[in-house]
């Protein structure tokens, strides 16, 4: 888990602030948001807000009032204690990408499988920089439809010794993810003292919650689960085009989203959700790496910190149809800011291609190289008289070279960020070396890495339970 | 040109400003600055400096008084007046890749030629985002040696209308830059009176200023024309392995160059230069868009500041060896710090490959792209009450979409970024329009671009005698 204390970029001024703080406000009293689940709308009126069918009209002051009750940190416990992560104040944690239908490896894009799913989790295992595989990491197409969840949470819970994310497709879902996250832990109170799963609730932006979604968020919240609570905003179709626009929804949904969590369950935790670009006006399609979207993030960050709230936005997020030059700068001009903005929790931080369609082997390492370097660069520098190096100047003097100064010597083995990807390799070596680009290069780290995988540890009793957990509810659910 | 309001990032605290401080006046207090020529010399001894030889100990209130000098911001003239720069405060100003021997083009490697110079000198007429073509753009190999830097400015002055950068490789070279802008604008007091010409000096680091350099540095600053001093740490070799060290002796050099410069000519104006990255210690060869380079870049910009000077650092820098994503990453890795630091000139912002060794034609077009995201995401947003569309919330309502929005009408010509290389084509549409990588759409964009070209207008009379110039100094010259 990395810890950012470095300075955090913020670009709204107190004044923009305030507008955009009368923004939402307006939004959930004068529109309200609409929850399509009774029991839902039920606590709200409950607690005495206004509602029209489905709709509610919130008072701003009452959402507030619950978004404090929501905790401003919290840890999220892994099977592997090492792995155990904590959600707020300068801890970044990551995810790998989440909830894509294809794969690309090499030269191929091809359905997703459960075997895909599998090696990507086991490359999530095997990078530090992640601290969970994510959820959805692609769709195991070959999976039975109604018990996949079950495939996807059993390998995650299996191949990885990291917290992992919820299925959130449904309400028995969600049941079935605590309950197997209740065996893997020894029983659902021990989760529910320190929550081991994360998952993300997506709002049917504008301004409406599913039915679907919100069963998931009912049983997550009840079992103290944390959810993140994410409007999903394309510019242009699921908001208005203009950033303040749709950063006034953002907060709306949002934060609708999180009062109905502290109804559900008071003091549960939350994240405060952002998905936010915007689509190509030209092509309709959805835009990744946008300079919308880094400013959306920036502003995105400075907000959660103004009411107080753990954020997750960001992530390596590309429209690229290929692991190549777009792809990474894309990628980067999201993950920089994500770092800038000193965000907490990043879902999509490797292997996101094509807009979200496509989960890549390759584009995983190439990401793994951007979260290695900006740790790295994230990290305060050390300044002191001894870093100055004064006696190096003594001993090199003018117009020599510093390579065997005594100062060097000492350092050299890790005075520098040692690339996993990236080649300084002169032309001449690099041709000799087999004049692979760099996607070339991240295929054979990643076969690299699947074949020196090592599966963590687990208790032969209760991988036992899990696998029978899986076979009675898949015969349940008729697969 | 692009001016730059957004918020600078700066991560030194006082404490390590004031440490950075002590350590540069103490190198060139006892340590102090060679320079290689005699004259230079001879004007710090004459200004009260002990000397030994050709190294100069500097007291360091003396080169703060210097410094003081120099004036904080300045013009620089291009003879199409639109396109005249301003050096100094919230202004950035670009140019092209500066000094490789060789060219990329496609899959082809080869010696750089007169033709390549004068292609990229009209791609980077072509497009808005570099405010001058650069000097050396590539090295034309196949012109005569002695009189190449004539065929290099004439391509500048006349196939662009933009400032360039003056030739630096001796004394009669910067001689010949100034004869021939004084052609272009009319005689030397005008560019006297408004500098034309921008010209690197490099300090052959650690702490050494040769003699060739600084015979081209007493013609500019004789003739008033801005000169960027420039320390050449690659840390590890030309430096200490330290970031600070390296902030320190790269304050020690630039501010010693600087010094000279109002020895010369009180008065005359400057850029304090910055080019900081360091050797990949296991492989030897230097290392591009790294973490410490761009940590590096963030104070610079900060120290430069505290100083009073416009400064120069950043670039589309990478080691790869072809425009892919590791090119893209650690293009951007160094870009964003330089937009974040507010840099006020920067070279090599396109088309720079092979850690300096290659001018690549793609690698262009895939830096103008990043330049192009950057200047959007670096305007600050425009926050009020129109700009959050509540009417639109009100005219879509819950789970709507906005694609045919009033508000979304009204702007969805200019609302979002368009890029000039991205794709967010999906799959199917991308393969109809060939499956092409962002490296073969670049080199499209860059056929399509030198096609489109068009020479900006230049009296006869002019050209004629800027002719004459050439012809008579290259028979002059031998060659």
């Amino acid at each position: 888990m990395f810890v950012n204390t470095m300075p955090r970029y913020e670009i709204l001024s107190a004044e923009a602030v305030e507008v955009l703080d009368r923004g939402w406000r307006r939004i959930v009293s004068e529109i309200g948001v609409q929850f399509a689940k009774p029991e839902a709308v039920e606590l709200f009126r409950a607690a005495g807000q206004r509602v029209d069918g489905e709709v509610v009209y919130l008072d701003p002051e009452f959402v507030l009032a619950q978004v404090a009750k929501a905790p401003r940190e919290f840890d999220v416990q892994a099977r592997n204690p090492a792995n155990t992560v904590h959600i707020g104040g300068d801890h970044m944690v990551f995810g790998g990408v989440y909830g894509c239908p294809f794969v690309r490896e090499g030269e191929v894009r091809r359905d997703a499988t459960l075997d895909d799913f599998r090696r990507l989790t086991m490359l999530a295992q095997s990078f530090g920089q992640l601290d969970t595989a994510g959820g959805v990491i692609c769709e195991p197409n070959d999976a039975p439809l109604d018990s996949r969840h079950l495939d996807m949470i059993y390998a995650l819970a299996t191949l990885t010794d990291k917290f992992y994310m919820g299925n959130v497709v449904s309400g028995p879902n969600a049941a079935d993810t605590i309950a197997m996250t209740s065996i893997l832990f020894g029983g659902r109170d021990k989760i529910e003292q320190t929550p081991a799963t994360i998952s993300l609730i997506n709002c049917n932006s504008p301004l409406r919650w599913d039915d679907r979604m919100l069963d998931a968020q009912f049983e997550y919240c009840a079992a103290s689960q944390p959810v993140v609570l994410t409007p999903y905003l394309l510019m242009g179709a699921m908001s208005p085009v203009t950033i303040p626009a749709a950063l006034v929804q953002q907060l709306a949904e949002a934060l609708s989203g999180i009062a109905l969590a502290q109804l559900i369950r008071p003091g549960c935790p939350v994240i405060f959700g952002s998905f936010l670009s915007n689509i190509d006006m030209q092509s309709g399609s959805p835009s990744f790496g946008t300079p919308e979207s880094a400013i959306g993030l920036l502003c995105t960050g400075q907000l959660a910190r103004h009411f107080g709230l753990p954020f997750r936005t960001g992530g390596g997020l590309t429209a690229s149809q290929t692991a190549d030059a777009q792809a990474a700068y894309e990628s980067l001009m999201t993950l920089l800011p994500t770092f800038l903005a000193g965000t907490n929790f990043v879902m999509h931080a490797a292997g996101w291609l094509e807009g979200g369609l496509v989960s890549c082997f390759e584009k995983f390492i190439i990401d793994i190289e951007l979260l290695r370097m900006l740790r790295v660069e994230f990290t305060p520098l050390e300044i002191d008289e001894g870093s100055l190096a004064f006696g190096a100047h003594e001993e090199v003097g003018h117009g020599g070279h510093f390579l065997g100064a005594a100062h060097t010597m000492e350092r050299f083995r890790d005075c520098f960020y040692r690339p996993l990807l990236s080649s300084t390799a002169n032309y001449e070596r690099w041709l000799k070396l087999g004049g692979k680009d760099t996607t070339a290069r991240a295929s054979d780290i990643c076969a690299k890495t699947l074949a020196d995988y090592q599966p963590p540890p687990l208790d032969d009793a209760i991988r036992a339970e899990l696998g029978d957990y899986v076979s009675r509810r898949r015969a349940e659910l008729g697969d």
